[in-house]
């Protein structure tokens, strides 16, 4: 076994009611979390009081479709907070922890995005993280004027040249252009300013942005594709990277595959942080573990089950097959094709029903699932960590507040105790804590080289 | 004079570092306020101290061209918080006072507004207000992928048809559409939702949005047009009208005018608050609120005055024209109607030159100017408010702090005293505050008469 130095990222991945699908069931869930302002400072201090690198938010615009009423009405992730204002308000109540939101290329511009995520940099001071998507489902285009979801190369053409245009906009001012000199009444130095002017295929943009370089210079830039294009765009833009895996073997493969197109982007390969997202259910006992997530898996409904695995093998509907019969042959679709490809594995594998597969990916939608004592689960993080499938992990509480409470009281003592995981931040953004370095401004300022020969 | 009963709204507008369009030059001015978070959060506090009904962040979608990069270098209004991050930053470290941001809907999509101020509510418990413009800039245009800014009758007819998209996904839910039961493991109630369907000229919006109703049923819901067209739009869907006026006269005018066209519109004309700008200079005596004025008149720089002025003229450049001659003859454009005439009615009525106009303007942009003591002020608010020019008002310091924290401490005790401004806040709410009735759901409830006869 290698022996592996460092020490692993830590992310709050924070869903509402919690990750597991009948979260909100659980006794002690807060099952109003979606719209509870003080439930959510409170997750944000306890994953700041840990340590974490960063709390996360995904997004998605609409309301899920369900393949029936009686699951939609089943479902504890209807409504929730738009996220970036979810996070411009935990800035003014954290002080250290990173705070990262997905927003969608698909069905936004790039003048808001770029303008929010600044704003949100300064709020924080440099504490901001895009995560970039391109969404996932038809509902979400017809919020906006379409009446299908835009092809997946499409899509991730316009993710390509959005992420283009955004940078772009963050680069308008130098770092310094700002002198506000009250002497001779000069606010900024006009050889300072980028009007980016950027013609192209999905936009036009003149810019200058309205917001000063973000503190960080860019906020960090996070990605969660998974198809051949989506790990392509990932290996070329994205300094984090979140990912569902399985199996060692698989995160393994996902792990070494993108850091070498990162490299062959010409990239460091340690400015590309992979996180796959874990799913623990933590016990004194293994078996009291085991008992915790069984009880969770028994809030399922049917309803909900179904529906659930019916959007992950993207928006087939599946309640025509029986429940305790294999899974059909799926077509491919445009939504999520990875997604797909990692269920219908699974199923093949383990040689599933339907019942069994929705039970199996109810938990996690796919990410690691693992029950154990929090040594066991240390164990797990460290086995990934050593072997180079993992920079760090994306946690993700199976409901709140017990879920992140138990890692944080039970599990980081130890990965602290084993040098794994900081006691205290490093830096002062969110960029610092990560180790990542903060991008030059790619119009005016060319890096000074550290020897002249 | 009549006399009227009733206490006024207060609301103060704060912009980046004051309304004097050289306000950051003043030794005591906050020069950086625009991307500084800890000076909103005092400004913010100190306005929620002196019990303002709410604060109001106007917006822009791009950097203000300019006539020459000189003025451009010179102004402080260049780079600034994107004001709904802001304002949910706001939320975090105030508990009272209503947070209201302008949002365009010439250059937004329904579904993001709807979602954002939804989300603003909430993490507010109830304070959002959304100022609805149109936009006036053909630089925002060019951010968004035009070349020119939206002809003004289109802007509108758009601007309609994007509140009611907004107001209809406020609508997606009844109040009580979440019952999260645990036990049968229904989050809500099928028959509470409504699904919008909405397909127009400018919109195709499915819905249902993935907020809950807003705790104030709508935000409240604020305009500030001033054409013909956008009177029209204000009087039919606004709650609290924004407004510049000059003199006692014309404010009058305006607010009659406005008041029988809601009522044409069937509402309550109590349910309309008209609240015109306010640029107050405080002194100990009237001639040391004349100096302090004179004082920030001597740090307008001449080109900032003059692009100002065409500005607010609809963008034709006067640099050709001489500076101490008449102003010539304006073509009408397609952008602020209103302004220009404005402007030049003043022109005209005090026979002024280009430099005497842009002087007279560049504090408050065409808003009423006063200077003098506090009793002074608060006696020309006391002059529009019984004469029906005005509900309430909105104070736009000269410079920040100073002109926030004079106008707490000085004036706001004597309209205490005066019994014309509250000393706690009655409700909860910035509705409640304001008095503005609660709206019903159109889709799903009908109000209850008052009385069966
Ligand atoms: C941890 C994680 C978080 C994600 N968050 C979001 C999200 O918030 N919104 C979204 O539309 N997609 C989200 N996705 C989906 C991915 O962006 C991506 O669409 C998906 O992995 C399929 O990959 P592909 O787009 O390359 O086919 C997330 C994926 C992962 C693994
Ligand atoms: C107090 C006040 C605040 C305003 N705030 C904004 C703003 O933030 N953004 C904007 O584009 N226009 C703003 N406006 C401009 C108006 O929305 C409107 O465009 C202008 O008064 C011209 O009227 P018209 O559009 O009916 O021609 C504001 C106007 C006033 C009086």
């Amino acid at each position: 076994m290698s022996t592996r130095e460092g020490q692993y990222r830590l992310g709050a991945f924070l869903l509402n009611t919690g990750h597991h699908v009948a979260a909100w069931r659980h006794p002690n869930a807060w099952s109003e979390n979606g719209l509870n302002f003080a439930q959510y400072k409170r997750l944000a201090q306890t994953a700041e009081q840990a340590k974490f690198d960063m709390i996360f938010f995904a997004d998605g615009v609409a309301v899920r479709r369900e393949h029936s009423t009686d699951s939609l009405t089943r479902s504890g992730q209807i409504v929730y907070f738009e996220p970036i204002t979810l996070l411009s308000a935990l800035s003014a109540v954290t002080e250290h922890i990173g705070l990262v939101a997905t927003a969608s290329t698909t069905y936004n511009e790039p003048y808001h995005i770029a303008r929010k995520f600044a704003s949100l940099d300064y709020l924080s001071g440099g504490r901001a993280g895009w995560n970039v998507v391109t969404s996932a489902t038809h509902a979400e285009a017809r919020n906006f004027n379409r009446e299908q979801h835009m092809d997946h190369e499409l899509r991730y053409e316009r993710a390509r040249e959005f992420v283009q245009v955004v940078t772009g906009l963050w680069d308008s001012w130098t770092d310094d252009a700002f002198i506000r000199d009250k002497e001779t009444g000069v606010y900024f130095d006009a050889d300072k300013l980028h009007v980016l002017n950027h013609k192209g295929d999905h936009f036009s943009v003149q810019g200058p942005l309205n917001v000063a370089r973000p503190i960080q210079g860019y906020p960090v830039i996070i990605q969660a594709g998974a198809s051949d294009t989506g790990r392509d765009f990932a290996a070329a833009t994205s300094e984090v990277i979140f990912t569902a895996q399985q199996t060692l073997a698989d995160a393994q493969a996902f792990y070494a595959d993108i850091k070498r197109q990162a490299v062959a982007y010409g990239r460091n390969p340690e400015h590309v942080k992979i996180m796959p997202g874990i799913f623990a259910v933590i016990g004194q006992t293994e078996s009291e573990a085991k008992e915790k997530y069984d009880y969770l898996q028994s809030l399922i409904h049917p309803s909900v089950g179904l529906s659930l695995l019916s959007g992950l093998v993207g928006g087939v509907d599946l309640s025509s097959y029986p429940l305790d019969g294999p899974l059909p042959d799926l077509p491919e679709t445009n939504l999520q094709k990875s997604r797909l490809q990692l269920v219908t594995e699974l199923a093949r594998r383990d040689n599933l029903t339907i019942r069994q597969l929705y039970e199996a990916v109810a938990g996690a939608r796919g990410h690691r699932t693992i029950w154990g004592t929090p040594e066991q689960i240390a164990d797990q993080l460290e086995e990934w960590y050593i072997n180079e499938a993992a920079d760090g992990f994306n946690i993700m509480p199976p409901y709140l507040p017990d879920g992140l409470d138990e890692f944080v009281e039970q599990v980081v003592p130890i990965l602290q105790k084993r040098g794994r995981f900081r006691t205290e931040y490093e830096g002062r953004t969110l960029r610092e804590n990560l180790g990542l370095p903060r991008p030059v401004n790619q119009f005016s300022e060319t890096p000074i080289p550290a020897t002249v020969s």
